[in-house]
């Protein structure tokens, strides 16, 4: 899965450390065959994903607006050179005066889930767009949302009511099923409860205009997903099944899906061993760990695969672990993972689909060693 | 437990926010405490827990020496003024490159665990001094350590054989009982093993001289802790159980019981809300959470101490989060935290307990918020 250009880049470079590297090549042909599949849908790409500013540039080019959770990634998009039409500020956690310097900034577009973060939208940034989020049950994600964002249905139309009470647009409902979701009805149980704002809000005379149907789009890793043309397929179905020929504007927020298969770490073994002589088991110890990149491997949720240059080669099941002196920092456990029987200490691996939520996430300094270089090429 | 130095700052300095305060007077007094209550050990201060210059500038004054987890530690050892004899590689995972390089600074103890790397010392740095970490079943921790560093005491005795034989000073072993060990026995279970090392290798002429007793002495949160004294006291009789009158020399390397009550995080409430009308729980986000300080509240392992201005009224069970649009970032929802009915949106909370293991573990930018800012006075 390691494209060309990354080989080349690698070959040719020979950067120090461990590091990641993106292809910007990958990045564009992701963004095409989500605007291929969803040709209704604006795309907003959710800047936390990866926020490098090649990757932001390349994607304004290509038409895309931008998912910001913060004041910083909003700078991040504008800098890129997105207009601030095309910048949701999706965080449904906001401080007011973060809110009144993006209502500044031009941004319109704004995320809330409850009347008190109605109340200061109206204060600080008066006339704007809003759109309320709604709980899911998160079925099929393999990171499933917990309850931390979103809010019943029932009280998704009070909090709308509000905004329109106060001066601000009611603009809309947004979702999200879950991260790497690969249950394609999660969205339409979804847009069943958002068709049911959409019909509530109606009677009162407020008319809802957009549905943002959020990410939870996967990245491929070890399984096989579904392909962004099979989402669109089903997603389009539900559009119609509950809005019939009244589809409202729709936008979804890809972050994982854009870049995740379009980037690489490349570690190296730092030492193999065992713990005791009648040990079955090795340690594989990599210079990459939970505090410099592999965040998401926090609980096994995610599994990565990995490539060597021994992969021909007779394998075992190994417990990779990363290289700082916390006991936390070791990858999978509970689940070892196949690697060469022939690898040895100082050998370079391959991690693939490592685009998404790993330089931003990595620690500032933790034990001394430095967070993730990345190259985007 | 918010010093008067601390309250002072704040209210002079005012800074904008989030942010961690920590007192330097706290630091020196429990370097003091450490330094009475086992008046035969030398301190080797764990950086990872707080590498702050004025720390290590402090300690280094006091007469602490450091246990450096990579080459970056290190050097801050070095600039803060301890010399090469009062620094140890602790990592047992090392770069055969970064040991030379610690070798050319003057280093010259360093952890193991296994063969493999006692030979990257013998030949990164002859001549080296060596101990060997064995495995203990870290009950009592309240973050027990994996098995991640280590290896059975059996294995220990082939390990130092192993660095005798190829040149180095087979020096010690090492053992960790697990971070916040409030079980005094846990030192004693350890020691026990630790004793038979010495003993075979003693039979073999290979005489060992240093028992590094590691860290794990605990921090206070919420809960009472025993004082450093009466560590002390426990872990002095076992050694004499265990050694008799030819007690060796011995190093402790506590980070989080120096640091940890020294440090107070000034956060904001950003939000206040509910998911629905009948939902008996408010959620209350911060403007701090796993990914920019609190990350030790993963798996709700740590329940700092939190002051707020109301903390005299009426108080309910809340879910604590953080400000990213992470679902993960949540810090207390199994066990709910209590506060003040009364606490609004904007109020200011001090959370005590704060002055290890949060600087570091930050991220770079995730969601585009800066990591925690840290001011030492």
């Amino acid at each position: 899965m390691t494209t060309q250009r990354i080989r080349d880049f690698l070959s040719t470079h020979r950067p120090k450390g461990p590091c990641l590297i993106v292809d910007l090549d990958v990045v564009r042909e992701n963004y095409l065959n989500f605007e291929k599949a969803l040709p209704q849908s604006r795309i907003f790409y959710a800047i936390k994903a990866n926020p490098a500013p090649e990757i932001l540039s390349l994607l304004t080019s290509l038409g895309s607006s931008f998912d910001a959770a913060s004041v910083a990634e909003i700078k991040m998009a504008l800098e890129a050179g997105a207009t601030a039409e095309r910048i949701s500020f999706g965080n449904t956690i906001k401080k007011e005066r973060d809110i009144a310097y993006a209502h500044t900034l031009g941004i319109s577009l704004y995320a809330v889930d409850c009347v008190e973060e109605v109340e200061k939208i109206a204060r600080a940034a008066p006339g704007a767009r809003v759109f309320c989020r709604i709980l899911t049950n998160g079925e099929g994600a393999e990171w499933p949302l917990s309850r931390k964002f979103g809010c019943v249905p029932d009280m998704a139309v009070d909090v709308l009511r509000r905004a329109h009470q106060l001066g601000l647009q009611a603009y809309g409902v947004s979702f999200h099923v879950g991260s790497q979701q690969t249950h394609l009805n999660a969205w339409d149980h979804a847009l069943s409860d958002v068709a049911l704002v959409f019909e509530r809000l109606e009677k009162e005379g407020i008319q809802l205009k957009l549905v943002n149907m959020g990410g939870g789009f996967p990245a491929r890793y070890l399984k096989e997903v579904p392909t962004a043309q099979v989402y669109g397929i089903a997603i389009f179905d539900s559009l119609k099944k509950y809005f019939g020929n009244r589809i409202p504007e729709t936008i979804i927020e890809p972050g994982r899906a854009i870049v995740g298969n379009a980037g690489v770490i490349r570690t190296e073994v730092v030492l193999i061993s065992k713990k005791a002589d009648n040990d079955n088991i090795r340690w594989v110890y990599l210079d990459v760990g939970k505090f410099n990149g592999l965040a998401e491997t926090m609980g096994e949720a995610i599994r990565y695969p990995i490539e060597t240059i021994h992969d021909d080669k007779a394998m075992e099941p190994c417990i990779l672990a990363g290289p700082t002196c916390d006991s936390a920092d070791v990858m999978y456990e509970k689940t070892p993972y196949l690697l060469p029987l022939s690898l040895t200490i100082g050998d370079e691996l391959l991690i693939h689909g490592t685009g998404a939520y790993t330089t931003t996430y990595a620690s500032v300094a933790f034990n001394g060693f430095e967070p993730l270089r990345s190259y985007v090429i």
